[in-house]
């Protein structure tokens, strides 16, 4: 046990979420920070070298059930060993995509999974045939630059499973380049996935590419957030799309601080789109505690039904979704 | 891992079951105390306050594999996180009803779900419609009085995640009040569940309502032991049921005790009927640290077929059930 | 806590694996040491007497799902309680079979279940309606020797769950009786297993016995290993196994060991047969984090179809398998 720290969150909010005529209430996990609980620790190798690993479960404190996908607990939100070093870091396993973490790196939000605008990126409305937005990719070999350093390079592959009939079915590839020193963060990010998997190899893989350009300046005690993605699908008749977002956070006392950030989704040649924000107030009781509220809207146009925060949107109807949450996340 | 403490519980025993013709032999979890293990965690927050949460999963020693439901480990025991101060404490998850906790104070089996006579509250023979009781219920928002308090009031409340035909479907309302001061204690709970759920919303959810009036009183060495329950329905087609519980419990040595308790559930306007009976015996090798045995009698009247400890009994046959078990539950 | 220890394994190596044409890259799991996670815990109950538990989850840290079976984590890999003293110890649970560990003792693979060509064992091609080999056995009562003794005995009972129509459906038994005392180890071990299950019994189970010799003498810094193995059942159609293997490790430098082990498969009455070897070679980056590599070959004659490490191949094609690996291991 003197090798292993255990560490988590839960976190719950009362939710009421709208779309349409349809309206729910109710407890919902995860509208601060996804629940989770892990397990990780560090050896010291001597020579300026730790071996390290982290085995991470998400789970759903309103019923107790795993996630990702559930209903049994499982490290699948991260499962990775490797080594580190004064030249960096190289692990294997399961892990958060490196354009993951330029986006992370520069959204108020985290990336929440229920209330971050920025998860429009995993919005697949009018995209046929595309590879959904991975926040995560199993089977991945990565070098990453110390923590230390101002210049960031995150660079990932999983290898395809498949033998035949094509050997690069549901490859996977990653990476971030940037530089991070205050007031500034900038980074570029990418990932490409080919369809299929080595259990259903595809002849002709559609390959999907995530494009993301990041940044962050802090103004005094202001800090403004900005993104610009793009996908771009070969072997698919999906059009592009770009996304585009702004975002400030303010500490409104020592212990709060109010969030918005705003961001659009389009299609190359489509009119559906959609437009999302989130309005978001934290209030610190603790380093480990803190109570939060969120008001989230999207719009969809063009007669498009995409969602976000998991409510329900009937199909082509254009609705939007409203979701208002008043929550509690404690760390451990 | 300073903020997080294990715990849980390793119980098996040699059980011989029989109903009808038909006996089996073997290993069977959980016959002193269910198998578990859990995570929690208190932070203290200042100014009296604590946050405080709780994670824990069943499993079967017997496979290893997961419980409620299974075969993957999940938090669906308990899964909570709340804020206590001297005026009580609030919380929300998955949690123990409060009706769970009249019965458990007042059972010298602890509602243990092999052995406890007070298991016939689960048994729904001959109520067509009914909502099973539950002693656990998801996504609940719960106050509490303080643990020194001698006046008990626990109130929960589960809203229902429906939103069309029925807004109420899956519904989840319960609450104890009573007193608890040596040598006595006296409580009432209730609990009301609507059927249907989020998923599967119903036009006029059937209505359950369990009432419960529980005692203990403790005469020197001896403790008694008393339950009424009552369940009722409406919207749907199932007869009221009546249980009536009485257990003692004696220290025979230091290190050793010995508890009876007997129930029988009765139906208005039908002649099933259940009275059931165990015998214990636990002796404490340490106080983590028990062998214990136990000698369970479930007879069915009117050609009823219920069962307990998961003993399979044929439909509509009458035949009773008869439990041996001889184990050890271990806690850490 | 102070009552809880965590420890486990995350192993990952880069592996090409091929059989007839095909071939596949990537990372897979447990190539020196199958990845784990488990609690365990020991109570001193004083007068020599000590309680012990041990809960051990199987993952995959290439996605992070449960194994054995998964996609869930469950305590599948061990769940077990039990007493122990200068008698010995007893356990009742899930459990490593006493045959395994006679194999176990004289594995320099340690039955490693990618890689050790013990697992010729757990093949059986051309043997339709044996029970195949179990490392493991849940619902089992055990008496061992205490870990001092140099004379090993080793003996576990799980009875049948069955009741009609054969009470003895699903029986498992297992014994080993052995010398361990340096430079020798010597062991015999059997295990029987009899068909049908407490859910599905059989009114004459086959029954399906192993058995096995197993040796090792360490000469100077040179280790050398053999088993001699048969399997025999009754009322099947199988015919018998016969497997022979030999093995050696020598530590080429104080930090790194080289290992070589080949076993042969053979049946009475059919010219399906294996032969199957490995060569490895570990380096330790210290006492829990250790590179290692692998290079495993697998024939299969007479047209047999038997695999090893996972690797699909082509049914009754005669087809070899050849596995590479380089990979970590990080114990904690």
């Amino acid at each position: 046990q003197g090798n292993v720290a255990i560490y988590g969150t839960v976190d719950l909010a009362l939710t009421r979420a709208t779309s349409g005529g349809a309206a729910t209430t109710g407890l919902k996990e995860g509208g601060h920070t996804a629940s989770r609980i892990g397990f990780r620790g560090t050896e010291d190798l001597g020579g300026g070298l730790d071996a390290h690993f982290l085995l991470e479960a998400g789970y759903d404190p309103e019923t107790g059930a795993g996630t990702l996908p559930g209903p049994g607990l499982a490290f699948s939100r991260q499962a990775f060993v490797g080594i580190s070093g004064p030249w960096g870091q190289i692990d294997a396993g399961r892990m958060y995509t490196p354009m993951f973490y330029t986006l992370f790196r520069a959204d108020p939000y985290g990336v929440n999974a229920v209330f971050s605008p920025l998860n429009l990126v995993s919005v697949t409305d009018a995209q046929p045939g595309i590879s959904p937005f991975a926040a995560r990719a199993s089977g991945m070999l990565r070098y990453r630059t110390p923590a230390s350093s101002p210049f960031l390079a995150d660079i990932a592959y999983a290898p395809s499973k498949a033998s035949e009939p094509s050997r690069r079915s549901g490859e996977f590839k990653g990476a971030t380049f940037g530089w991070s020193a205050k007031p500034w963060y900038v980074a570029y990010g990418f990932q490409r996935a080919r369809s299929g998997s080595g259990a259903a190899p595809v002849a002709v893989p559609a390959v999907t590419t995530y494009h993301a350009l990041s940044a962050s300046y802090q103004l005094a005690d202001l800090t403004l957030y900005a993104h610009a993605m793009r996908t771009t699908v070969r072997h698919a008749a999906a059009p592009d799309a770009r996304l585009l977002s702004l975002g400030a956070s303010y500490p409104v006392t020592p212990f709060s601080s109010l969030v918005l950030e705003a961001a659009q989704r389009k299609l190359s040649g489509s009119e559906r789109a959609q437009l999302a924000w989130t309005l978001g107030y934290d209030h610190h009781l603790s380093k480990r505690t803190a109570l939060y509220a969120r008001w989230l809207g999207l719009a969809n146009r063009g007669g498009a039904s995409a969602t976000l925060a998991g409510v329900p949107v009937v199909a082509d109807s254009g609705n939007g979704v409203r979701v208002l949450a008043a929550g509690i996340r404690h760390n451990f």
